[in-house]
């Protein structure tokens, strides 16, 4: 199969099909999403080698559960052991021997196929296109912000940072508070929230301070300091963003303000597809561009340019596609 | 009166008595403690400048509070506007419009008086004696960790900082749960703890990881990122240490954990007074040194020491004090 793999830089190559371990499905991908952290990884973040991607829309060609046979699906992307401390006690996505798709110790979705375990498959809608489904994994990290903070309608919140992940965290958390104001450098992306009646503002705007909740969702090591100026005390800042590097901080700051800052990642796929299904936040604005996967070098180079929201990657139809739903 | 004075050095100066505003008391101060914010003040933090000290027991000369007037007194050390938003959601110690004795906009108590609202002051019980009711103050700062953060008799707690802080932690939280060690530098430090009971670590020895709550108090700019190692996913650092200067982090591990990072400063009065009252933690052990207020330039540097706890400061008697009770 074709896939692109990073070993120092990232390269098309030619790979065999994975074979599905035992409780695995493999999955024939149709459609992938480059996301910050893909980028990240060419920059040498988590020191992977090997496929990169972790968004996708695929279709099951084999594994054991007939009701996924053929099924179009989309993946959580932690592999957990389900015999650890952590997965023990209900917090399997910080499973201590977990790997991670296209991200630690595991292939990912910038490939013809991929294998993931059946627990981590959700079936996507009838009729959701897979452009739309592929936005489900990052519209799940949106949503874990709600898992894991109280958002009522009265709170006031900053989303620092316009680009993909930071659209959809502002478009889901605006579903509980329209007291929201997303804070970005790129007068057209902010125009997309504008549409949907999302207030925006540019970095070199004022904005009013004191807000109950800042996230931090600019993709850059310079955010945090930023969140902390703008928090009011005993507010939350929500950390979205994964860097390689370091961060210099003024710690005094939130200790005198006593401000609460929560590391935020993976999310819950079903409320995603259901505000994806029921047309709740709005994703097909935030696509830029289409390449096939034999362009996905240049994809992924395109994905870094500031001009580009999310790049897709559509797989070539594969005659073994028919065949193997039979 | 006497008094020690930062601008830029810190010397013994004399002052006028100084003149209480509405609601305010005059506070004659009969033992001062040194806290680490003073030695921060000294290097600058908060830029103050004035009468340092903001731990220490007096007796109340002049009030319009006949309850008070004569009373020996502990008192809150953030005055507030009662006015301002804060203020008026019940979060008066992050009062916008506030000074704080001895670190911002206020003068302190390494002084012969001082001043502060009637309503800041608490009475000392009777029998408490001096040199145990001046550590209200610091008590309070670790009992303010009670009130953020809940902690069972399960959770397993990590304190960093063997300092005067750190142990007045230690103590505090160790009566909620026994699972717990504090890690520090100096041998003769976490003896004192473990006469009491309380597990200890040198930093140099190894510390299972995964705790539930870390406390970071080692007075340092690297703490946190020693705290972010030792905390287990979705678990809690709090964070304790003010120190004037920026501190260079990996904020990935955080965002990866999800862990959440709480800023801690002052805390309530009544269960500090309570706890000591009861011996339920023990302070005299952590009282290194006690100098005359004319010696305080000295023991403001005795207080930088690696060998030295808590240093106090005694005033001289006055010959006014007598003739002002009655």
């Amino acid at each position: 199969m074709q896939a692109l793999v990073v070993d120092g830089n990232v390269q098309l190559t030619d790979l065999p099909i994975p074979e599905p371990g035992p409780g695995e499905a493999l999955i024939r991908i149709t459609t992938a999403g480059v996301c910050n952290t893909d980028i990240e990884i060419l920059s040498g973040y988590m020191a992977f080698k090997g496929v990169p991607g972790h968004e996708f829309v695929g279709v099951v060609e084999r594994c054991a559960n007939e009701h996924l046979l053929g099924r179009r699906v989309v993946g959580e992307i932690n592999c957990v052991c389900r015999a650890c401390h952590f997965c023990r006690i209900e917090m399997p996505h910080h499973c201590a021997n977990r790997t991670v798709l296209g991200i630690a110790g595991r292939n990912g979705v910038f490939a013809q196929y991929t294998t993931l375990p059946e627990g981590n498959l959700h079936l996507v809608p009838e009729g959701m296109p897979d452009e739309i489904a592929v936005f489900t994994e990052p519209a799940a990290a949106a949503f874990r912000i709600t898992e894991q903070i109280e958002i009522t309608a009265n709170d006031r919140i900053i989303v620092l940072g316009d680009g993909k992940l930071g659209q959809l965290i502002a478009q889901v958390l605006w579903l509980r508070t329209k007291k929201l104001v997303c804070v970005g450098k790129h007068p057209w992306k902010l125009e997309l929230l504008n549409r949907l009646h999302i207030r925006t503002a540019r970095v070199d705007e004022p904005v009013e301070p004191g807000a109950d909740i800042v996230v931090e969702a600019t993709g850059s090591a310079a955010g945090l300091a930023r969140a902390l100026e703008l928090v009011r005390p005993e507010g939350t800042v929500v950390l979205k963003t994964t860097v390689a590097g370091a961060s210099t901080l003024e710690l005094s700051l939130p200790v005198i303000n006593e401000v609460r800052v929560v590391g935020s990642r993976c999310g819950p796929f079903r409320p995603a597809l259901e505000a994806l299904a029921l047309g709740n936040i709005e994703v097909r604005p935030l696509i830029s561009e289409t390449f096939a996967l034999c362009d996905g070098v240049a994809a992924l180079h395109r994905a870094t340019a500031p001009d580009v929201m999310k790049v897709l990657l559509r797989m070539e139809p594969i005659p073994a596609q028919v065949s193997s739903i039979a």
